[in-house]
């Protein structure tokens, strides 16, 4: 059935107003017609079952039939802090890290980072970003919208650890924490913040700031990730250890 | 350091004789000269740290200064049975799948497969294939480049099943195995296979006959994952599961 977003003030427990795209893609493209139903979630781990009461070129109203309590989300919360990548390698890491349950992102720029983004460029790519998110998100049958921030520098990057359970920078170090140390720690609700190199990864200067910010270098495994694998890697991990007991969605599929 | 792959006939233990593309990168993109030490792995896992001796447009010779011994390799050998995915996923699929230490893929057409592959398009493919998977095995340090088998159809696929320890189809099915209960049962040397559908999954009936050829279904958690992110979810999972103790090499870094 097909899914989609509304903001939560759209979203209420008898009636759900969907407003912007959407109205395009439920009344153009998929046709629909009064009565039919669909998912809708509010971004923020609610989702009804609905039915369409009212379709306009402007908007569509949908009366909620029931609440549903879906477990499609990880028990602890990762925010992905991501080295701005070259090309479009940050749109296959934000599909990516949407569909493995990432609970936010924000890009970053540090020493090795080579993308430059003027305040128009950055605006520009923040808009296409979140559509790539929303669109995996309702794909993937999330309950949650992850967030993107707007790009920041890496020594902005570091001063968000205070907001966040455990900090870690993915980084090989000798005697470095693994993954699996991180993860056995935390526990349902923790939050996780992973930063991730660019091309090239960190240099040992930024390692050695971050350790000193309280951010934990930790390990992916023996072999080298590249930059846009490596965010990956740290949510299907994080899955594989919360989410052991789960009975699962589906898999292979796409929207 | 640069790696190179060569063929098991070309490498011995004292000497190492390097042919085609990559004498070219030696030469004349890395300018290496005589003395310089580079590692070269034969792909089946033995890797030396070997000095430059000899240099021409046509071979590289280098002399063995020490056989290394790396542990890089996941300790169960992973297959991909890869239901064949539109546009360019492939070669994703193939480059990280290799990053993330699979042993080897097979590519295959089932109910859903939309490409169709003639000889000559499946022969230009395979050939472009196979330079991704060398390429990403140098960059992410492997020892054993994974093999890439030629595309078959999925009831040849199914035929493969007794040269597995185990063999799963990614399908979410009510009571279905858990990745885990199959990682769980494997341990070194052991051999799986795991087969993933094209866009769309694959159909009831083929998992039924996949199920009567001994293969479980397996459900890869609770979100829905696109066909090109199931083969990545599978090997972090196994990596995370079997390389636990392991020292790691490095991430974020790049070729």
């Amino acid at each position: 059935m097909q899914r989609y977003f509304v903001e939560p003030d759209l979203f209420s427990e008898d009636e759900i107003s969907i407003v912007g795209d959407d109205v395009h893609h439920i009344v153009n493209v998929m046709r629909a017609k009064e009565g039919e139903e669909i998912l809708v979630s509010n971004g923020a781990g609610r989702t009804a079952l609905a039915k369409l009461v009212m379709l306009s070129s402007k908007e569509v109203k949908a009366q909620v039939l029931e609440l549903l309590d879906e477990q499609c989300e990880l028990p602890i919360r990762i925010t992905i802090g991501q080295g701005l990548p070259k090309g479009e390698k940050m749109e296959w890491i934000l599909q990516k890290g949407t569909e493995l349950g990432a609970y936010s992102f924000f890009p970053f720029s540090s020493e090795r980072t080579i993308v430059k983004l003027d305040a128009k460029k950055e605006a520009k790519k923040l808009e296409r970003w979140r559509k790539i998110v929303k669109e995996a998100a309702e794909q993937s049958h999330r309950a949650v919208l992850p967030e993107i921030l707007p790009p920041v520098s890496f020594r902005e990057a570091l001063k968000a650890s205070n907001a966040y359970t455990r900090c870690a920078i993915a980084y090989e170090k000798e005697g470095g924490t693994t993954l699996h140390q991180v993860l056995d720690e935390l526990q349902g609700d923790d939050t996780l913040l992973v930063l991730i190199g660019p091309e090239g990864g960190f240099s040992p200067e930024e390692v050695g700031i971050a350790e000193s910010n309280g951010f934990l270098p930790i390990s992916l495994g023996p072999r080298i990730l590249r930059t846009e694998t490596a965010s990956q890697y740290v949510l299907a991990c994080a899955s594989y250890q919360f989410e052991r007991k789960h009975a699962a969605a589906g898999t292979g599929g796409e929207a």
